[in-house]
Protein backbone atom coordinates (compact mmCIF):
# COMPACT_ATOMS: atom_id res chain seq x y z
CA UNK A 1 0.00 0.00 0.00
CA UNK A 2 1.21 3.12 -1.11
CA UNK A 3 1.75 5.13 2.60
CA UNK A 4 5.02 6.51 1.19
CA UNK A 5 4.34 10.20 0.87
CA UNK A 6 7.22 10.46 -1.48
CA UNK A 7 3.89 10.67 -3.94
CA UNK A 8 2.58 13.37 -2.62
CA UNK A 9 2.20 16.86 -4.52
CA UNK A 10 1.77 19.12 -1.35
CA UNK A 11 -0.30 21.18 -3.29
CA UNK A 12 -4.46 20.76 -2.36
CA UNK A 13 -4.16 21.35 1.06
CA UNK A 14 -2.16 23.69 4.18
CA UNK A 15 -2.11 23.20 7.29
CA UNK A 16 -5.24 24.74 8.92
CA UNK A 17 -3.22 27.57 11.24
CA UNK A 18 -1.71 29.01 8.02
CA UNK A 19 -1.13 32.32 9.29
CA UNK A 20 -2.54 35.33 8.07
CA UNK A 21 -3.76 34.62 4.24
CA UNK A 22 -6.88 32.86 5.06
CA UNK A 23 -7.66 29.25 5.67
CA UNK A 24 -9.08 29.08 2.14
CA UNK A 25 -6.35 30.93 0.61
CA UNK A 26 -3.98 27.87 -0.12
CA UNK A 27 -6.56 25.92 -2.22
CA UNK A 28 -7.40 28.51 -4.52
CA UNK A 29 -3.48 29.00 -4.89
CA UNK A 30 -2.15 25.36 -4.73
CA UNK A 31 1.03 26.58 -6.76
CA UNK A 32 1.58 29.69 -5.13
CA UNK A 33 3.95 30.84 -2.23
CA UNK A 34 2.20 28.86 0.30
CA UNK A 35 1.78 25.76 -1.17
CA UNK A 36 5.55 25.52 -2.59
CA UNK A 37 6.74 26.82 0.78
CA UNK A 38 4.64 23.67 2.31
CA UNK A 39 6.14 21.88 0.29
CA UNK A 40 9.54 22.91 0.71
CA UNK A 41 8.84 22.34 4.55
CA UNK A 42 7.36 18.77 4.08
CA UNK A 43 10.15 17.42 1.74
CA UNK A 44 13.08 19.00 4.67
CA UNK A 45 10.73 16.48 7.50
CA UNK A 46 10.83 13.93 5.31
CA UNK A 47 14.31 14.01 4.65
CA UNK A 48 15.40 15.09 7.95
CA UNK A 49 13.42 11.69 9.53
CA UNK A 50 14.74 9.28 6.67
CA UNK A 51 18.54 10.12 7.04
CA UNK A 52 18.71 11.31 10.91
CA UNK A 53 15.56 10.29 12.91
CA UNK A 54 12.42 11.15 15.33
CA UNK A 55 15.31 12.16 17.44
CA UNK A 56 17.06 14.50 15.74
CA UNK A 57 13.80 16.31 13.78
CA UNK A 58 13.71 19.94 15.14
CA UNK A 59 11.83 22.56 13.77
CA UNK A 60 14.99 24.74 13.20
CA UNK A 61 16.55 22.07 11.59
CA UNK A 62 13.48 21.68 9.00
CA UNK A 63 13.57 25.43 8.47
CA UNK A 64 17.20 25.63 8.30
CA UNK A 65 17.28 22.34 5.62
CA UNK A 66 13.94 24.05 3.61
CA UNK A 67 15.48 27.28 3.35
CA UNK A 68 12.24 28.89 5.18
CA UNK A 69 12.34 31.07 8.51
CA UNK A 70 12.05 29.44 11.54
CA UNK A 71 9.07 31.85 12.55
CA UNK A 72 7.11 30.57 9.65
CA UNK A 73 7.52 27.12 10.33
CA UNK A 74 6.79 27.52 14.12
CA UNK A 75 4.06 29.84 12.81
CA UNK A 76 2.51 27.46 10.93
CA UNK A 77 2.98 23.81 11.96
CA UNK A 78 3.97 24.91 15.72
CA UNK A 79 5.66 21.48 16.60
CA UNK A 80 7.41 18.41 15.69
CA UNK A 81 4.07 16.72 15.96
CA UNK A 82 1.94 19.18 13.43
CA UNK A 83 5.11 19.08 10.72
CA UNK A 84 4.34 14.99 11.00
CA UNK A 85 0.65 14.99 10.92
CA UNK A 86 0.94 17.17 7.85
CA UNK A 87 3.46 15.09 6.43
CA UNK A 88 0.76 12.19 6.73
CA UNK A 89 -2.18 15.08 5.22
CA UNK A 90 -0.08 15.53 2.80
CA UNK A 91 0.69 11.76 1.72
CA UNK A 92 -3.46 11.68 1.66
CA UNK A 93 -3.50 14.42 -0.87
CA UNK A 94 -2.39 12.33 -3.93
CA UNK A 95 -4.34 10.22 -6.95
CA UNK A 96 -2.76 6.91 -5.67
CA UNK A 97 -4.60 4.05 -6.87
CA UNK A 98 -4.24 0.32 -6.34
CA UNK A 99 -2.88 -0.80 -9.98
CA UNK A 100 -5.42 -2.57 -12.01
CA UNK A 101 -3.93 -6.26 -13.22
CA UNK A 102 -7.12 -7.95 -14.70
CA UNK A 103 -6.71 -10.13 -11.86
CA UNK A 104 -7.68 -10.63 -7.61
CA UNK A 105 -4.28 -12.20 -7.27
CA UNK A 106 -2.38 -9.88 -9.42
CA UNK A 107 -3.76 -6.72 -7.91
CA UNK A 108 -3.10 -7.57 -4.39
CA UNK A 109 0.33 -8.61 -5.27
CA UNK A 110 1.00 -5.49 -6.87
CA UNK A 111 -0.40 -4.08 -4.19
CA UNK A 112 1.87 -5.99 -1.64
CA UNK A 113 5.29 -5.51 -3.78
CA UNK A 114 4.33 -1.36 -3.75
CA UNK A 115 4.05 -1.98 0.18
CA UNK A 116 7.60 -3.65 0.42
CA UNK A 117 9.27 -1.75 -2.11
CA UNK A 118 8.31 1.01 0.15
CA UNK A 119 9.11 -0.59 3.94
CA UNK A 120 12.13 -1.60 2.69
CA UNK A 121 13.49 1.67 0.91
CA UNK A 122 16.79 3.37 1.61
CA UNK A 123 16.80 6.24 3.15
CA UNK A 124 13.64 4.37 4.99
CA UNK A 125 11.26 7.37 5.13
CA UNK A 126 8.13 4.92 5.11
CA UNK A 127 9.82 2.90 8.34
CA UNK A 128 10.68 6.25 9.52
CA UNK A 129 7.24 7.84 10.01
CA UNK A 130 5.25 4.57 10.91
CA UNK A 131 7.96 4.72 14.08
CA UNK A 132 7.01 8.81 14.49
CA UNK A 133 3.42 7.62 14.75
CA UNK A 134 4.77 5.96 18.00
CA UNK A 135 6.26 8.80 19.39
CA UNK A 136 3.69 11.97 18.54
CA UNK A 137 -0.27 11.49 18.68
CA UNK A 138 -0.70 13.75 16.42
CA UNK A 139 1.27 11.92 14.17
CA UNK A 140 -0.49 8.67 15.13
CA UNK A 141 -3.68 10.84 14.06
CA UNK A 142 -2.21 11.37 10.97
CA UNK A 143 -0.87 7.89 10.09
CA UNK A 144 -4.22 6.36 11.09
CA UNK A 145 -6.45 8.52 8.55
CA UNK A 146 -3.85 8.04 6.17
CA UNK A 147 -3.83 3.98 6.62
CA UNK A 148 -7.82 4.64 6.33
CA UNK A 149 -8.51 6.34 3.00
CA UNK A 150 -5.29 4.09 1.79
CA UNK A 151 -7.62 1.12 2.80
CA UNK A 152 -10.32 2.56 0.79
CA UNK A 153 -9.00 3.51 -2.51
CA UNK A 154 -7.92 -0.25 -1.94
CA UNK A 155 -11.61 -1.63 -1.91
CA UNK A 156 -12.30 -1.23 -5.59
CA UNK A 157 -10.11 -3.63 -5.69
CA UNK A 158 -12.84 -6.29 -4.28
CA UNK A 159 -15.69 -4.61 -6.36
CA UNK A 160 -13.58 -5.45 -9.59
CA UNK A 161 -13.05 -9.17 -8.68
CA UNK A 162 -16.74 -9.62 -7.66
CA UNK A 163 -17.86 -8.01 -11.05
CA UNK A 164 -15.67 -10.51 -12.80
CA UNK A 165 -17.28 -13.26 -11.06
CA UNK A 166 -14.07 -14.14 -9.23
CA UNK A 167 -15.84 -12.83 -5.47
CA UNK A 168 -19.15 -13.11 -4.19
CA UNK A 169 -21.38 -9.61 -4.14
CA UNK A 170 -20.84 -9.24 -0.09
CA UNK A 171 -17.61 -10.31 0.65
CA UNK A 172 -16.12 -7.58 3.32
CA UNK A 173 -13.65 -5.79 1.43
CA UNK A 174 -11.53 -4.18 4.37
CA UNK A 175 -11.43 -7.72 5.94
CA UNK A 176 -10.20 -9.36 2.64
CA UNK A 177 -7.52 -6.46 2.27
CA UNK A 178 -6.22 -6.41 5.89
CA UNK A 179 -5.87 -10.71 5.70
CA UNK A 180 -4.04 -9.89 2.05
CA UNK A 181 -1.62 -6.71 3.55
CA UNK A 182 -1.28 -7.60 6.78
CA UNK A 183 1.51 -10.02 6.70
CA UNK A 184 4.13 -8.10 5.06
CA UNK A 185 3.61 -4.99 7.84
CA UNK A 186 3.98 -8.00 10.38
CA UNK A 187 7.08 -9.44 8.90
CA UNK A 188 8.84 -6.43 8.43
CA UNK A 189 7.95 -3.76 10.02
CA UNK A 190 7.17 -5.97 13.48
CA UNK A 191 9.05 -9.42 13.20
CA UNK A 192 12.08 -7.27 11.58
CA UNK A 193 12.79 -10.27 9.21
CA UNK A 194 14.48 -9.79 5.72
CA UNK A 195 12.71 -9.33 2.85
CA UNK A 196 11.48 -11.73 1.01
CA UNK A 197 11.04 -11.45 -2.61
CA UNK A 198 7.56 -14.19 -2.60
CA UNK A 199 5.73 -12.05 -0.29
CA UNK A 200 3.93 -10.29 -1.43
CA UNK A 201 2.47 -13.04 -3.86
CA UNK A 202 2.18 -15.63 -1.37
CA UNK A 203 -0.04 -13.02 0.87
CA UNK A 204 -2.07 -12.49 -1.37
CA UNK A 205 -2.75 -15.98 -2.61
CA UNK A 206 -3.40 -16.81 0.65
CA UNK A 207 -6.37 -14.02 1.16
CA UNK A 208 -7.42 -15.17 -2.27
CA UNK A 209 -7.91 -19.24 -1.22
CA UNK A 210 -9.41 -17.79 2.07
CA UNK A 211 -12.16 -15.22 0.42
CA UNK A 212 -12.58 -18.41 -2.23
CA UNK A 213 -13.48 -20.55 0.78
CA UNK A 214 -16.21 -17.90 1.97
CA UNK A 215 -13.61 -16.45 4.47
CA UNK A 216 -14.94 -12.69 4.18
CA UNK A 217 -18.67 -12.96 3.41
CA UNK A 218 -20.56 -12.91 6.68
CA UNK A 219 -23.87 -13.04 5.06
CA UNK A 220 -25.14 -17.02 4.76
CA UNK A 221 -27.13 -15.74 1.30
CA UNK A 222 -24.06 -14.43 0.14
CA UNK A 223 -22.17 -17.30 0.89
CA UNK A 224 -24.61 -19.56 -1.24
CA UNK A 225 -22.38 -18.06 -4.05
CA UNK A 226 -19.60 -19.98 -3.28
CA UNK A 227 -21.52 -23.57 -2.65
CA UNK A 228 -23.24 -23.50 -6.03
CA UNK A 229 -20.28 -23.29 -7.84
CA UNK B 1 0.98 -14.52 21.00
CA UNK B 2 2.38 -14.02 24.83
CA UNK B 3 5.03 -11.57 24.28
CA UNK B 4 3.79 -10.27 27.28
CA UNK B 5 6.50 -10.26 29.88
CA UNK B 6 4.39 -10.28 32.77
CA UNK B 7 4.35 -14.13 33.09
CA UNK B 8 8.46 -13.67 33.41
CA UNK B 9 9.99 -15.78 35.96
CA UNK B 10 13.13 -13.64 35.71
CA UNK B 11 15.02 -16.76 37.39
CA UNK B 12 17.11 -18.12 34.84
CA UNK B 13 19.18 -15.72 33.12
CA UNK B 14 21.18 -12.92 34.11
CA UNK B 15 22.53 -10.06 31.98
CA UNK B 16 26.27 -11.18 30.89
CA UNK B 17 27.83 -8.38 32.21
CA UNK B 18 26.84 -9.49 35.81
CA UNK B 19 29.73 -8.66 37.58
CA UNK B 20 32.31 -10.21 39.75
CA UNK B 21 29.87 -13.05 40.67
CA UNK B 22 31.28 -14.99 37.45
CA UNK B 23 28.40 -15.43 34.19
CA UNK B 24 27.44 -18.88 35.22
CA UNK B 25 26.23 -18.17 39.27
CA UNK B 26 23.08 -16.60 38.29
CA UNK B 27 22.03 -19.76 36.49
CA UNK B 28 23.43 -21.55 39.99
CA UNK B 29 21.22 -19.60 41.96
CA UNK B 30 18.52 -18.67 40.30
CA UNK B 31 16.58 -17.28 43.48
CA UNK B 32 19.63 -15.79 44.73
CA UNK B 33 20.38 -12.23 45.09
CA UNK B 34 21.46 -11.72 41.26
CA UNK B 35 18.22 -13.46 40.38
CA UNK B 36 16.13 -11.53 42.91
CA UNK B 37 18.09 -8.10 42.02
CA UNK B 38 17.20 -8.88 38.47
CA UNK B 39 13.51 -9.63 39.30
CA UNK B 40 12.72 -6.14 41.01
CA UNK B 41 14.84 -4.25 38.32
CA UNK B 42 13.65 -5.32 35.46
CA UNK B 43 9.94 -5.21 37.31
CA UNK B 44 10.52 -1.56 37.67
CA UNK B 45 11.67 -1.10 33.93
CA UNK B 46 8.04 -2.36 32.97
CA UNK B 47 6.34 -0.17 35.10
CA UNK B 48 7.75 2.96 34.16
CA UNK B 49 7.81 2.01 30.62
CA UNK B 50 4.02 1.57 30.80
CA UNK B 51 3.25 4.29 33.32
CA UNK B 52 5.44 6.82 31.92
CA UNK B 53 6.36 5.98 28.37
CA UNK B 54 9.90 5.60 27.29
CA UNK B 55 10.78 8.64 26.91
CA UNK B 56 10.89 9.01 30.60
CA UNK B 57 12.75 5.76 31.17
CA UNK B 58 16.34 6.48 32.48
CA UNK B 59 18.55 4.17 34.66
CA UNK B 60 18.00 6.59 37.72
CA UNK B 61 14.52 6.30 37.64
CA UNK B 62 14.46 3.04 37.60
CA UNK B 63 17.07 2.24 39.97
CA UNK B 64 15.14 4.39 42.29
CA UNK B 65 11.70 2.15 41.85
CA UNK B 66 13.52 -0.85 41.98
CA UNK B 67 15.25 0.36 45.55
CA UNK B 68 18.26 -0.89 43.78
CA UNK B 69 21.68 0.97 43.61
CA UNK B 70 21.87 3.07 40.66
CA UNK B 71 25.74 1.96 40.29
CA UNK B 72 24.44 -1.67 40.33
CA UNK B 73 21.87 -0.95 37.40
CA UNK B 74 24.52 0.71 35.50
CA UNK B 75 27.23 -1.70 35.75
CA UNK B 76 25.22 -4.96 35.00
CA UNK B 77 22.50 -2.97 32.16
CA UNK B 78 24.45 0.21 31.15
CA UNK B 79 21.78 1.78 29.46
CA UNK B 80 17.91 2.13 28.58
CA UNK B 81 18.89 -0.47 25.52
CA UNK B 82 20.40 -2.46 27.85
CA UNK B 83 17.60 -2.97 29.92
CA UNK B 84 15.08 -3.18 27.25
CA UNK B 85 16.91 -6.02 25.69
CA UNK B 86 17.34 -7.54 29.23
CA UNK B 87 13.04 -7.24 29.62
CA UNK B 88 12.94 -9.03 26.28
CA UNK B 89 15.60 -12.00 27.30
CA UNK B 90 13.74 -12.36 30.68
CA UNK B 91 10.06 -12.43 28.75
CA UNK B 92 11.89 -15.74 26.47
CA UNK B 93 12.76 -17.42 29.56
CA UNK B 94 9.22 -18.40 30.60
CA UNK B 95 7.70 -21.91 29.80
CA UNK B 96 4.75 -20.21 28.15
CA UNK B 97 3.37 -22.43 25.26
CA UNK B 98 -0.18 -22.18 22.72
CA UNK B 99 -3.81 -23.44 24.20
CA UNK B 100 -3.91 -26.90 23.47
CA UNK B 101 -7.83 -26.52 22.44
CA UNK B 102 -8.17 -29.68 20.51
CA UNK B 103 -8.81 -28.09 17.26
CA UNK B 104 -6.55 -25.76 14.75
CA UNK B 105 -9.10 -22.85 14.74
CA UNK B 106 -9.69 -22.85 18.61
CA UNK B 107 -6.05 -22.78 19.24
CA UNK B 108 -5.42 -20.15 16.42
CA UNK B 109 -8.21 -17.84 18.24
CA UNK B 110 -6.87 -18.51 21.73
CA UNK B 111 -3.49 -17.48 20.75
CA UNK B 112 -5.18 -14.14 19.18
CA UNK B 113 -7.43 -13.59 21.59
CA UNK B 114 -3.92 -13.67 24.36
CA UNK B 115 -2.70 -11.31 21.69
CA UNK B 116 -5.29 -8.72 21.68
CA UNK B 117 -5.73 -8.77 25.30
CA UNK B 118 -1.68 -8.47 26.01
CA UNK B 119 -2.19 -5.47 23.15
CA UNK B 120 -5.31 -3.83 24.77
CA UNK B 121 -4.16 -4.35 28.40
CA UNK B 122 -3.90 -1.03 30.68
CA UNK B 123 -1.40 0.16 31.33
CA UNK B 124 -0.28 -0.39 27.80
CA UNK B 125 2.57 -2.55 28.31
CA UNK B 126 3.12 -4.82 25.46
CA UNK B 127 2.19 -1.50 22.91
CA UNK B 128 5.26 0.03 24.98
CA UNK B 129 7.30 -2.64 24.64
CA UNK B 130 6.72 -2.80 20.38
CA UNK B 131 7.11 1.12 20.54
CA UNK B 132 10.33 1.02 22.56
CA UNK B 133 11.93 -1.42 19.81
CA UNK B 134 11.38 1.50 17.55
CA UNK B 135 14.31 3.38 19.63
CA UNK B 136 16.63 1.31 20.71
CA UNK B 137 18.47 -0.83 18.20
CA UNK B 138 19.52 -3.23 20.96
CA UNK B 139 15.73 -3.41 22.09
CA UNK B 140 14.82 -4.06 18.64
CA UNK B 141 17.20 -7.31 18.69
CA UNK B 142 15.08 -8.08 21.25
CA UNK B 143 11.68 -7.93 20.56
CA UNK B 144 13.47 -10.02 17.15
CA UNK B 145 14.42 -13.01 18.83
CA UNK B 146 11.21 -12.87 21.23
CA UNK B 147 9.06 -13.15 18.30
CA UNK B 148 11.13 -15.71 16.23
CA UNK B 149 10.97 -18.17 19.88
CA UNK B 150 7.41 -17.78 20.21
CA UNK B 151 6.56 -18.59 16.98
CA UNK B 152 8.35 -21.68 17.24
CA UNK B 153 7.22 -22.70 20.43
CA UNK B 154 3.81 -22.05 18.35
CA UNK B 155 4.52 -24.38 15.48
CA UNK B 156 3.20 -27.28 18.08
CA UNK B 157 -0.64 -26.10 17.06
CA UNK B 158 0.41 -26.72 13.37
CA UNK B 159 2.08 -30.31 14.22
CA UNK B 160 -0.78 -31.58 16.33
CA UNK B 161 -3.50 -30.10 13.44
CA UNK B 162 -1.39 -32.18 10.83
CA UNK B 163 -1.78 -35.27 13.62
CA UNK B 164 -5.10 -35.07 13.48
CA UNK B 165 -5.88 -34.88 10.13
CA UNK B 166 -6.79 -31.25 9.81
CA UNK B 167 -3.56 -30.14 7.78
CA UNK B 168 -1.89 -31.53 5.50
CA UNK B 169 1.67 -32.79 6.20
CA UNK B 170 4.11 -30.51 4.66
CA UNK B 171 1.88 -27.54 5.89
CA UNK B 172 4.38 -24.39 6.39
CA UNK B 173 3.85 -23.87 10.10
CA UNK B 174 5.18 -20.36 10.21
CA UNK B 175 3.44 -19.10 7.19
CA UNK B 176 0.22 -20.35 8.49
CA UNK B 177 0.98 -18.92 11.77
CA UNK B 178 2.00 -15.22 10.86
CA UNK B 179 -1.21 -15.37 8.25
CA UNK B 180 -3.37 -16.13 11.09
CA UNK B 181 -2.17 -13.70 13.46
CA UNK B 182 -0.58 -10.53 11.44
CA UNK B 183 -4.40 -8.92 11.06
CA UNK B 184 -4.59 -8.71 14.90
CA UNK B 185 -1.23 -6.77 15.03
CA UNK B 186 -1.78 -4.98 12.13
CA UNK B 187 -5.37 -3.74 13.02
CA UNK B 188 -4.10 -2.69 16.78
CA UNK B 189 -0.50 -1.84 16.55
CA UNK B 190 -0.12 -0.04 12.95
CA UNK B 191 -4.07 1.01 12.22
CA UNK B 192 -5.27 1.74 15.62
CA UNK B 193 -8.65 0.72 15.16
CA UNK B 194 -10.21 -0.02 18.00
CA UNK B 195 -10.44 -3.63 19.66
CA UNK B 196 -13.20 -5.78 17.90
CA UNK B 197 -13.81 -9.29 19.92
CA UNK B 198 -14.76 -10.82 16.62
CA UNK B 199 -11.15 -10.12 15.29
CA UNK B 200 -9.29 -13.18 16.82
CA UNK B 201 -11.66 -15.90 15.86
CA UNK B 202 -11.53 -14.44 12.39
CA UNK B 203 -8.48 -14.01 11.75
CA UNK B 204 -8.08 -17.70 12.75
CA UNK B 205 -10.68 -18.81 11.00
CA UNK B 206 -9.45 -17.05 7.64
CA UNK B 207 -6.08 -19.00 8.22
CA UNK B 208 -7.68 -22.26 8.90
CA UNK B 209 -10.00 -21.87 5.34
CA UNK B 210 -6.56 -20.84 3.56
CA UNK B 211 -4.62 -23.90 4.75
CA UNK B 212 -7.86 -25.98 4.28
CA UNK B 213 -7.46 -24.90 0.52
CA UNK B 214 -3.85 -25.34 0.06
CA UNK B 215 -2.50 -21.96 0.81
CA UNK B 216 0.70 -22.85 3.19
CA UNK B 217 1.96 -25.93 1.23
CA UNK B 218 4.41 -25.71 -1.20
CA UNK B 219 5.67 -29.30 -2.03
CA UNK B 220 3.13 -30.39 -4.63
CA UNK B 221 3.50 -33.69 -3.17
CA UNK B 222 2.13 -32.68 -0.25
CA UNK B 223 -0.71 -31.05 -1.95
CA UNK B 224 -1.98 -34.14 -3.07
CA UNK B 225 -3.29 -34.77 0.14
CA UNK B 226 -6.18 -31.74 -0.45
CA UNK B 227 -7.06 -33.14 -4.01
CA UNK B 228 -7.76 -36.37 -2.41
CA UNK B 229 -10.51 -35.02 0.20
Amino acid sequence: MATSPEQTTAAGRAPEDSGGEGAAAPRRRPGGRTGRVRRQVLDAVQAELAERGYDELTIDGVAARAGVHRATVYRRWRDVGGLLADVFAAAGDDDWRPADTGSLQGDLTALNEESQTALTARPPLVSALIAASFRSEEAARGVQALWEDRYLRCEVIVARAVERGELPPGTDARRLLVAATAPVYHELVLLRTPPDPDLPARAARTAVLAASAGAFVSDPEDDAWRRCR
